[in-house]
């Protein structure tokens, strides 16, 4: 047994069921052996950044990790903007990266770079592996490290050389830690600030926003009258018909004040405090008013399902919840599509439980809004706004969840940074439909550019902001790399389109022009 | 005048012209100043890494830098895998980096990393703006730093609140340093080495492979019988009928040790020892013989031009070079296509002067070895084995030599790291020919599971390198971008398609099925 093969070894016995892959040649050892378990679901990528955003997807949505099995410094590099909305989003993922062999970066060759400097960027723990045997034990930690504090990233270093020598076997499995809990202390405190009669949000995120800790949410609503509020981009937000319903902070930071005035006591839970996505002249980055209490129940990494449990107790509210949603989804009238039409047809169509990922930019709101009172479903937001991670995470969520339907909302400028994404989907039949917003233009920045005072555009400015000349044909890329895909202008055209996409496995593309 | 402006006319005034573009929010000021200038040439890429494979192509040819505009950390390090090329190809080349208000980084905004980080994993100079003054003195100083030894990468980041501030205005321009001159003794002691008798090779990089200098380096080679070798992937080789020829040392270990041995003097210009691309097991990570004394003419930073001009007096080598290659390029006859017979058609339709961008992988090597004999032109190879590097670099060689062709050869895998370039090669109209290897694998890999020991293969295995299931159609996905393409599968198909490709301006790809 190499080191590869222990490495391998440990991962299955810890639970690790897939590895989305772009390997090289030092990562040959891993990829036979992996090839030879028969238990790691082997995906290919064709770009690294898919598979770190594939394996952010797989995360979110079912609580463990996925690996990565990437190549060197510059290979892990265009892993990272992925990694980065994992960071933000908490997610458990396990990056293996192979390296040189140790006694080969004394030579400087061409791929030679300081790859545990990028690892240290991305992850809360590194580990360069020392030895064949320390290899399988970094493995077992890796998994362990990686479900701490409800999710977080982990990565492996791997010498070509540990790979390939012998190894005694794999190591011991590593239970993950337990997630701090709450002291009961702070309990009695918030419960007293949701008990104050002040005017109180609680404002949330990470495991907070998951279907149980919600309804506990409501009955706290419904007990004191606290205000839910959410994270601009939540991990993960279970949502829809008959569940409880919280608002989202807006994007913008004047409309996000506007949404926080009057509050007295902002209370965190599994969110940090609200601040502007961007500062912008002479607008405010810290969001709450200036004379609001701000406090943290629970940090995303501590135990929030009990603290949540606790505090309904602490404040009496174990009646029913307030903020249910009820359904509805009335169906539009045939025309023009816009970013609002598409989600009402989405809100009207979408299938019970599907996953909704939001790559959408300006058009991902109007989805967001009105797909309120569809069916229930998971909403997947761009966590740490490095644009181009839809494609990606609707892979690995279709794998977490095959028996899901996964709807991926993606803006034309955001889907080119990880299109590559399309033909693993095409070849894992991920039941998904990619909606393609075709607005020809980064909108958001020509939105931007007259916020931040920069001036009139001429035409050359201009020009950086739009995804005109030429054209981008959605459908082509799509076709190029296997999958179906079509084109739809109107309300009638996209809903025959979308019926079908849901209605038949396997990937599909629609390209909405809006 | 803000501080954005102040930065973009320093960089003009310091002779910068080109732009390759992917901002964000935190770069508005500055895409506004751009479009203000009219004297930069802004080139929207749709994804950071076009951005730097494109001025890295551009530093190569234009002998001076390009900007790159990228946004935040995540950004950048979309950019890093081509940065790794430009850096390993001593490519002159400066990124100017938006990150937040320096205010507002204290409040880790969902955007926020460790920005400077990752400028210093990629950059030989790296400097963090400290107010909108500094600002444009830190761009004049980029610039210079840009141009010392010979090229290398300098970032400024630019916080967006010192871009939107008032400055005071332009900085001064800053004279590049000079490259250090080699010692007259160090000349001495290499003509002694060289008239020693002893079996000698001349180990090449960086400037010697330019067209004067191979002229000295064979009128060396005339007088001393030393051979002239040139590292496995130069950054810019000039080479073909009527230039001195150099040997290219082999990619894989074993053969490359087998072409230096005997070897007594190695003597390195411009380029460091040669080593293995990559260690494998039981093989040479060094590749001169154990026994050979390995000195150094001139780094690639040095002044190797006046170097070899010294060296030829010292040496007494002012007679005709040897090693001149005369012109050859037979016709082949028709049949099947494959990398070998499209290097033989290269080498009879290229037009004088062509650029050739090779980021071909397995048929690269066949495509070099057969245009030998061709015309006159340049070769950039890829540096620093970051594949995903072509499209980019081809779209910068166009635009910074616009009279001239450039000839991308790129393998199937390696184009999908970066195919998106293809869109910024249609926008800007650039003169190119994208020859698509499609072999549907990771050819390489395969190769390399089998010398790295990795053990029989299976079905998993293999699929983890193989580009099939589906095919991927690369004529789909360039006409999807706005790029005239055709497929080839003979000999006869591939020359009228490319004859008609070389005889129309503007981009074409021709997929080339071998």
């Amino acid at each position: 047994m190499n080191g590869a093969e222990a490495l391998l070894e440990t991962l299955v016995a810890s639970g690790v069921e897939v590895c989305f892959a772009n390997p090289g040649t030092s990562e040959m050892q891993l990829v036979s052996a992996i090839g030879n378990t028969g238990r790691m679901r082997p995906v290919l990528c064709l770009f690294e950044g898919v598979a770190s955003g594939a394996a952010d997807g797989y995360g979110r949505m079912a609580d463990k990790p996925a690996l990565t099995l990437l190549h060197v410094g510059s290979g892990f590099a265009n892993s990272l903007a992925n990694q980065h909305n994992a960071r933000r989003a908490g997610s458990p993922l396990v990056n293996i990266v192979g390296d040189h062999a140790s006694y080969h970066l004394q030579y400087d060759a061409p791929l030679t770079s300081d790859l545990p400097a990028l690892a240290a960027w991305a992850s809360a723990w590194t580990k360069v592996a020392e030895s064949p045997d320390d290899l399988a034990a970094a493995g077992a930690a890796a998994v362990a490290e990686a479900q701490a504090e409800n999710g977080r990233i982990a990565t492996v270093v791997v010498p070509a050389d540990h790979a390939w020598n012998a190894a005694s076997g794999a190591a011991a499995v590593q239970p993950p830690p337990v997630p701090p809990a709450v002291a009961d202390t702070l309990i009695a405190q918030t419960a007293s600030r949701l008990q104050s009669g002040r005017p109180t949000v609680l404002f949330l995120g990470g495991r907070a926003l998951r279907e149980e800790n919600l309804y506990r949410l409501g009955q706290i609503a419904a007990a004191t009258g606290a205000r839910l509020v959410c994270q601009v981009f939540p991990a993960r937000l279970q949502r829809g018909a008959g569940r409880v319903a919280v608002e989202r902070l807006p994007y913008f930071a004047e409309q996000a004040t506007e949404a926080l005035a009057g509050t007295e006591h902002l209370i965190l839970v599994g969110a940090p405090a609200p601040v502007s996505f961007f500062a912008y002249p002479d607008k405010a980055s810290w969001l709450a008013p200036a004379d609001c209490e701000v406090s943290t129940l629970a940090t995303a990494g501590d135990d929030i399902d009990s603290a949540l449990e606790a505090l309904v107790a602490a404040v009496g509210a174990s009646g029913e919840p307030s903020l249910v949603t009820a359904a509805e989804a009335p169906a539009p009238e045939d025309g023009p599509l816009d970013g609002l039409l598409v989600g009402q047809l989405l809100a009207q169509h979408m299938p019970e439980d599907a996953i909704v990922v939001d790559d959408g930019a300006t058009n991902g709101l109007g989805a967001y809004l009105l797909t309120e009172r569809a069916s229930r479903h998971d909403w997947l937001a761009l966590t740490g706004g490095a644009i181009g991670q839809g494609i990606p995470a609707a892979l690995g969520a279709a794998i977490a969840c095959p028996d899901r339907k996964v709807i991926n909302l993606e803006a034309d400028g955001s889907a080119m940074y990880t299109i590559q994404g399309l033909w693993s989907l095409a070849r894992e039949k991920a039941d998904t439909v990619t909606i393609l917003f075709n607005n020809r233009s980064y909108a958001i920045l020509n939105i931007e550019l007259e916020r931040v005072g920069a001036g009139e555009p001429n035409a050359s400015t201009l020009s950086m902001l739009d995804l005109s000349n030429p054209d981008l044909d959605f459908t082509s890329l799509a076709r190029g790399m296997g999958v179906n895909a079509s084109r739809a202008a109107t309300v009638a055209e996209f809903a025959t389109q979308l019926t079908q996409a849901l209605a038949t496995p396997g990937p599909h593309l629609i390209e909405a022009m809006v």
